[in-house]
């Protein structure tokens, strides 16, 4: 049995969440529910602009890492931070959150990456992320003992937006197949599916087990503007997708099989921030415990239900608890 | 008229909020409700056993100006903070919540001082501090310019745990009695009381107009077990005192006249971290403004009972529009 449920591999990024109106968006040209890449100059200039904030530890597949943790499974995350005061806070908090991170702190290039989160009265996300140092992970971090020790290894597509993380991904997911392991791949944003469409495109057929989307993001991938378009390409194309839609639920595709699943709030709606993490951290926790697609996809609309419940990207509540009432039917 | 209502001294501080049960307090020795000093390894030591965290500027005073702006009320704030990550994001904070903040950060020397807080399921908190840069605000850093031209000047106990900020705030006191302005101090903390009572008294009759101070602390100040005891020492030793008593709500004291308000809480209680100082905000705005004092106790209260309802020591909601039924009757 291999040592981890998962191994997410991605972008270690300290979330620094502000609230403000649509008209900050727009006044300051920015894509509602978008992840934009921001140089240093323009991360200040927004950062300036931003009321005052919280920080807190994310990055997408971290993120997921720490719900797998939650829920019990067993996790391990490799990404890079500086030696730097975010790169201390980020490693002590996924540390306490039960996952495994060993990759020691950079003591020279750029600082920790961060992400500037503008939260909208109607609970939207939308995102500017300074990569940092976490751009800098690449084919020699991947350990193939590590890699290769994972029941499934989770990567993120935000990871295509530089060539040495990309190469480093590419590395990865061929090593946990030749361990005859799972990979794992999410979109991560529509933006970014269209910067990268036609890899994503040949990593979906030829590199990845299971997938995960969103709406915006699978229609991205396949250029089509209906959903179910969409749904009946990935069919053909991957093993096994997790699509989400928001508060529509979510739909499991495997095949013949199909599973529409509906969305499960945990209270009034905060900040969306970190759903689409929370809810694969449900699906890979269910999937490496043997449970039914089905379920995997209602503890995954669990666990965003969750999420999207308070500010910032990680659950708050005790997740095996709030879990328990579905494994036990 | 001075350009500010309040110019609030205090010490800069970076909150590391965790939720923690009881039981870690006992574990690592921590006393409930209260703020300690801990030393860099210390601190390092209960950082490392703490859960995952949010990091969220505060300071005492500092939490009243952002109070205070929120309100509408003009509002300075003088603190020292490094040139680190922290210190950044001190700094940017505190100026977008609408407090005029100008002294340069330092460029060596101690990091930008951080607060360790665990909050217990009962929404008590209790603090770990290293106060790093923040305790070499110095008699040099006091300009007579700044300093005489607030209406009140609010000071913070925590600042009598370092020789020259003591002096420091010793000087602002006199500065601010000789342009005619009013002083005001918070006793801060139980403890810190206990550190230096006899000085604290000698402040309160010779120094302070505007006392505030919570039930603990106003009954360790006299050593009395009984806070009614307590109450009648106060008014005849400051001109004017107010003393919060969490969900017993608040009393005023100028002499002959007493209020009792009651709290005001706005909704569920999550985190008491803020309560003191956000009740403070409310007080100073109404006095700045000319209002009655149990009009100034009852901002207070409802101020204090914004912030109880969220984590971290700054308001999240409206405050003008939280408190504009009470100024409208």
């Amino acid at each position: 049995m291999p040592t981890y449920d998962v191994l997410a591999i991605g972008n270690a990024i300290v979330d620094v969440i502000s609230h403000a109106t649509d008209d900050f968006l727009i006044r300051h040209d920015l894509k509602k529910d978008s992840m934009e890449l921001v140089d240093a100059e323009r991360s200040d200039e927004l950062y300036a602009a931003m009321g005052p904030t919280i920080e807190t530890s994310g990055g997408s597949v971290a993120n997921t890492a720490v719900g797998v943790a939650a829920l019990g499974g067993r996790a391990a995350f490799l990404g890079k931070v500086r030696d730097d005061q975010l790169g201390g806070v980020y490693t002590h908090d996924i540390r306490a959150a039960g996952v495994d991170f060993d990759v020691p702190p950079a003591t020279h290039g750029l600082p920790t990456g961060r992400s500037l989160i503008v939260v909208t009265p109607d609970a939207h996300r939308t995102m500017s992320t300074s990569l940092g140092i976490a751009s800098s992970v690449t084919a020699n971090d991947i350990d193939p003992a590590r890699v290769g020790d994972a029941a499934i290894t989770y990567c993120e597509g935000y990871l295509w937006d530089a060539d040495p993380t990309k190469a480093a991904i590419r590395k990865a997911m061929a090593i946990t197949r030749d361990a005859g392991n799972k990979v794992a791949l999410t979109l991560s944003d529509g933006f970014c599916v269209e910067r990268h469409r036609d890899e994503f495109r040949e990593l979906v057929v030829d590199s990845v087990d299971i997938l995960f989307a969103n709406d915006a993001e699978i229609r991205s991938l396949y250029e089509v503007s209906d959903f179910d378009d969409a749904l009946q390409r990935v069919r053909t194309d991957c093993e096994l997708a997790f699509l989400t839609r928001g508060a529509a639920g979510a739909v499991v595709v495997q095949g013949d099989r199909v599973h529409v699943v509906s969305a499960d709030a945990q209270g009034p709606i905060v900040d969306t921030t970190g759903a689409g993490d929370q809810f694969a951290a449900g699906v890979i926790y269910g999937l490496t415990n043997g449970l039914d697609l089905a379920l995997c996809a209602r503890l995954g609309s669990r666990c965003a239900g969750e999420v999207i419940s308070h500010l910032g990207p990680r659950p708050h509540r005790d997740l095996k608890a709030l879990v328990a009432p579905l494994l036990a039917t």
